[in-house]
């Protein structure tokens, strides 16, 4: 009798798109599917149904909740695949849009297990998208920016430049900025963004709850808080805030 | 005998992704397997294995070559809907980012032909993902902004502020941009981007022909003339196209 082969574990991340599988790839779900083991959080699309009992582990953030540090979640992933197992990382969006996903693509290489990613919808489009809000649109906008809403501008952590972005001319999408919003419109509008421009709030997108807060610079950021809006929400800044396209 | 019951027709646009056709969503799938007629064109995934002998119309504009004008694109749309028919238009990428979906969407909504929209992959976060480079990562980007290169900044019709996406710390992604190189590099030099920012361009990504071309905002341009690269292709400039994450 011989030993029986080594089996090399791996590493999949997963973009698992804005919260509905169906907007899940193709080869996302195959790399689900031929997973032994599946790390989710609260941002990924709840998978049970497509999987047939394979393991899945939360090591989510839930706002103000219980969080796995991500240094334990680079362990787990690293300790499972030495196990030779395959791992996947499901992540909210694409893995690459914030998210950390490329902290854990490095943690994995660089302790020598094998390690793949597999792009996803980022919710940061497809938010917008599916609240009829195109992110481009022409005569209306010839690009758009994508910022983390979630330190505040004045924040020494903050090295994005609110004041450029205001005089970019690009649609602005905030990700997980509703708590920073009375700031983050303050800096945009100081920087020169007229008061007027359409803003809007998307919250839990591709999802039956799905709702849109619809105001400007000005307004948007009174709204949220009148409006309960809680996470996950997006906020798109610009024009085509301002359209509707649905069926 | 009754006149047979009227079939009502629809249009859906499809997000394609970067190029892979297993980087079509499971939505994505579905709506092509239920059209009764697929308009495409060169920036899409080649879907021909996963239809079954479905009419393919491709209505594609080639670099220089000839092309189906926007407004017969509508009429074709809104025609097949009216027939009765499913038709599917299917685009690179997302819909709504650049590829002019919100025109198309509007159109069939002005005729009153019912349609909705699948989002897809886009090829902007996607494609520097599959060469290894992460528009956002932590400690070196808390943002990025897409683009189109395809209009010179000293355009016209050109509105976006290359001086403000200098200062405004994000990482730029330029979508069709390897003509307007040396101007879009020099305006965005002009505006006090350091000329030894990291700088790539990834052509042909998510196919076997993927290949990326590494530099910096001084080096780029002269680099994608030398390495003579085609479209379709997509720059980064930012401190993330410096790394490679890929396994």
């Amino acid at each position: 009798m011989t030993a029986p082969a080594h089996v090399p574990g791996r590493v999949t991340l997963v973009g698992g798109g804005p919260g509905d599988p169906d907007l899940l790839t193709i080869a996302g779900l195959r790399a689900l599917q031929s997973a032994d083991v599946i790390l989710t959080d609260h941002l990924a699309p709840d998978v049970t149904g497509l999987v047939d009992g394979t393991e899945i582990v939360n090591v989510g953030k839930t706002p103000h909740g219980p969080a796995t540090p991500q240094e334990e979640i680079n362990a787990l992933l690293i300790e499972h695949a030495r196990s030779g197992r395959h791992a996947v990382r499901l992540k909210g969006g694409d893995p690459f849009v914030f998210g950390r996903g490329g902290e854990e693509f490095l943690a994995c290489s660089d302790a020598g297990v094998p390690v793949s990613v597999v792009p996803g919808v980022s919710s940061a489009v497809a938010a917008p998208e599916l609240a009829g809000i195109p992110v481009t649109h022409r005569g209306m906008s010839q690009g758009f920016t994508v910022v983390s809403g979630h330190v505040a501008p004045d924040d020494p952590r903050s090295h994005i430049s609110w004041a450029a972005l205001a005089q970019s001319q690009t649609t602005l999408v905030l990700l997980m900025g509703v708590r920073q919003l009375p700031a983050i419109t303050a800096a945009l509008a100081d920087g020169g963004l007229p008061a007027d421009t359409p803003a809007a709030i998307v919250t839990k997108a591709a999802s039956p709850d799905m709702a849109v807060v619809r105001g400007t610079l000005a307004t948007i950021a009174d709204l949220a808080v009148s409006s309960g809006v809680r996470p996950p929400s997006i906020t798109v800044i610009g024009d085509v805030a301002a359209l509707d396209l649905r069926g």
